[in-house]
């Protein structure tokens, strides 16, 4: 097979917009196990957008981004059901900034030859293709972004901020995460940054230019997140995947306590994940147990075992169908740092 | 807390007619992951539906009966979507039976002191509670109809014809998959019957008879399936959970081979399981190593790793609004067995 | 490839008097997470079999057998460490009488072309191959002995304590699980028999003898376990895997009651398994789940989640080292049926 | 119940070198499923061992250092069968370096009221609990470590580094891997460093010097951590869990080459995981879907899926006993970096 045999069904995004998931949601509500969790779920988040103080923060682990979610994340972002992304590098960067570049990922098969993938530069995700070549152009755009910028330590956020305001200024007809959370004032953090696409950029960026280069500082990620979540008590968690964001956004409470100041937990607390409990890492630790830590209130909070494609379709469609954020305010978080 | 605090809020059955899922399926057919897999499986299934020589095979393990599926299941048989059903006796007897009964099921939680349950005589399922009188109720009725019966051997499927005659003739206004399919000619299997509620009751009429009484023979039940399968070689297995029922219709191919009459493997199989393929057991094993066996062909199979609660639904809401079974013939197979 | 090439490398069965776990376990149960289970698993085993009063069942689903646990099996009847087996057809018939009657399961792949596979009639578990020719001859043998039966009614108790002597009677340098039982007084119950390669043999007997031939009844199977159960109240259940065999050990406890004799609930329960405790089904439910079913006692019970190969040459090495069995009087239950 | 009755059990790590796991693992060598996998994993990394070229890199993620294997990795740092470290923040700073501050994880249990634990101050992992104030003590001695750096951009590796000469010059009885590697000249990269207890001292260190303080780059983690695979081109990887430092450690294959330099793929590769694969997220994705990417070779992988409490004291004390590590010769890799 050619590479082009490989690369010829792209993944399209589903649109929460087009079918009205409220009846099977509500349905779902009444009946037992993984069903009812669900729409617990959307019960909950539904709860944190109608809340007038809460502010909701969106974590991203995992490839749902190139699986068919992001016109999900983009619908929430730009309809204000979403004021703080908390995410991995490769959501960000791999995944939707790459979308934004106008380069797609391919259907696929999770039954093939990787060493015949592996000679036509193509790149597997389970079921899902990229071309490696495009993904090369992604890091050299992040290259070329830091060799734009002054020399100096930033945090993901502020790194991210520019790549946002590099779509917008090279134009283009497709929109991103990165994009609609730039013009919507929803910071962006990526406290791994350089685990991505990103990094590669990054270090092209600082092998050309060892002694004054863009250098990315994750504790002032968890510094400004912790200023939002200071002056935003009130707060919910709208979990996709586990990972590093959920542990950095969970934190954020106990971080605020050290600096003196007394903070609530989160009261809000919804995960989608596949993560199995029993090995005792974060990622698959359940909110009860977070709440031993201080950091997840146990009224509101529900998890869901289930791979994300799934459910969050149906889970999103009803937030955007209940209307709830239409007379919701945009927080604009993004407004109070000043770069 | 009271026993009635416990049992307060019933499981309603979902109605796949009430809502429209094929947008939904449709648009997950372009995505990736579990997504994808569960729009490829609603679309195999549209095709065992399709295919004028098929016989569709149900087999169904795991508690999506209690769990608010009952009513998926009824519309399938009641709109000629299933013609066989392989299951084991649980969600044929304390389930669907106990619910045609006039019994509910009950919606409560997975967190819970299970001693203080057992005080009350309520018996959990993950987070779904019954009465366990009520169910004693049920075991008994199997004890009546027994005793009604000539002794004798017995397949599975003439004892669960008894049943449904059981309701038609009580009457009553709820409907249950027992009761559907008996009015619909489509028999039922349980090849583990008296690992059920049925074996309380049958026990109990055993015990008071213990020269001449009814039993249950499950070489028989084998016998009768094999039947089938050599009557309609061209066959689909629409599989929720694994266990049992779905070793036991994909054995049908090898049988009617020992008994010296070649049938093609299942022509489709779709499975929806939360089963973990390492360990080796049959519930979890992929249709790929089935057709190592020459059990089920490979162009037309699909696993779906989820919860059923969550997708089924979804694919059943697709196959009705489909509308292939409106032309469809009922196939019957209840008439083939002279009782 | 040729058959033989995929047919070379025997399964092995792993020797638990070779080497001793005690060291490792007691390490273990310092420890945290599945470890920790794992020992207190193995501590709660050696509680049952030190209990004077206490009855051993032993439950098994799954491949375990085939997958090299068989001389563990063998192991633990011979030394009086399990007094009674409830088990799936395909352990018993298609795994461990098939090698007691001297062939083999061999090392192969996950990763094959189930095409290729099924070309050569070698047939797949995950990653280890049957000859299916071997696997007929197996089918067949079942016949012979059903052939050689008084026409009846049998429990599998019966019909399973015939193989034992069959293989008794034919010698031959091999052991197995069932000629061990059949010579130590334990019996093996099968509630599922006919989902088997016994299923393909009785059917075959069947065929041939429409009118009298030789019928197994699953109700008797669960009036015999019962009976056991009333004579030896004091229970622990020792299960690998779920399945059948789990719910039908555990429901002899609601059985007797319902004959109207009241016996304790199994004092002491140990489960390994890979399932899933979210999808509501008995293979999965915890436990604690089932002592609200008045099924088992709540002080000494754990669920390990693990595949039964890891941890159960762990477990039974442990056992065996200890030496509680050396003082054990055998229960010999087989003893208390006439047949 | 008092916090001290919380904190009774300390969880104690186990000792590889105090039995002999050969004999299990060869003989799980000749079974089926997870055990002959373990086998296989363990033949892979004495492999990795034995080849004199090869660099071998253990990732962590997870929690089992509190889970009773810190011991495991000092022993392996110690004995020369680890050449480089990456590792999640939280297994690092959290649980190696706390305990190497003297202080402990404690046995608790995973069935319990989270409330009341938050109520005491202790903080759960599953069935482990933790000091919430003896945390803190850790979160406050990383920023006396940062506040006596001179203000600057570091790479987590050089941080570390300095928590290593702290505990060296602080002295005291109790090992750590933090000590361990510092005195062995093996590199410990933590890529997301900010999502731990590092993440609270650093960002007090910030707070009180907000404009002259410690940075942590990760980007120079990242250049750092492939100047080392230029350097050793024949490269291992040793997986325990996933997160961001399987990524990590498999990107410097594709980092390299973006710096004009070729380097083979890694050419071991073995993890222990319970991910699941079908969320297409890293932490799950199969070692042959990273040969895809190009990252990892495919004649030596195997994944392992089990908890790692269980299966990594065996392939650990099977590597310590087979001794190949008597005759290997220290990479060194730390002396490569001037700081």
């Amino acid at each position: 097979m050619e590479k082009s045999d490989y690369l010829k069904d792209r993944v399209q995004h589903i649109d929460i917009k087009s079918f009205n998931a409220i009846p099977i949601i509500e349905s779902m509500g009444n009946m037992s196990f993984s069903s009812r969790e669900t729409a617990r779920a959307a019960g909950i988040c539904e709860r944190m957008i109608k809340d007038p103080e809460a502010t909701v923060i969106l974590t991203m682990a995992g490839s749902t981004t190139a699986g068919g979610c992001q016109q999900i994340y983009i619908d929430m972002v730009r309809n204000r059901m979403v004021d703080v992304v908390v995410a991995t590098g490769a959501s960000i960067v791999d995944m939707d900034f790459f979308e934004g570049l106008g380069f797609s990922h391919y259907r696929g098969s999770a039954f093939t030859d990787d060493r015949e993938l592996r000679q036509n530069y193509v790149d597997r995700i389970y079921d899902t293709y990229i071309d490696e070549e495009e993904l090369q152009v992604c890091d050299r755009t992040i290259k070329v972004i830091a060799d734009g910028m002054d020399p100096g330590v930033y945090s993901s956020r502020e790194f991210i901020a520019r790549m946002g305001e590099y779509l917008k200024r090279k134009g283009g007809s497709k929109d991103s995460l990165v994009l609609a959370a730039y013009e919507e004032g929803v910071p962006i953090f990526c406290p791994a940054f350089s685990d991505s696409s990103a990094g590669f950029g990054l270090v092209m960026h600082q092998w050309e230019r060892p002694d004054r280069h863009v250098s990315i500082d994750s504790v002032k990620d968890f510094r400004e997140l912790t200023m939002i979540k200071m002056k935003a008590p009130v707060s919910g968690l709208f979990m996709i995947g586990g990972g590093v964001p959920k542990n950095f956004a969970q934190d954020t409470v106990v971080c605020a306590e050290l600096l003196g100041e007394e903070v609530p937990m989160h009261r809000y607390a919804v995960q989608i994940t596949v993560a199995d409990v029993r090995d005792g890492s974060c990622s698959s630790s359940t909110l009860k147990e977070a709440s031993s830590w201080g950091k997840v209130d146990t009224v509101y909070e529900q998890m869901v075992y289930a791979e994300a494609t799934i459910v969050l379709p149906l889970i999103a469609s009803y937030l955007y169908h209940k209307g709830d954020w239409k007379n919701r305010k945009a927080r604009n978080w993004s407004s109070i740092f000043k770069t």
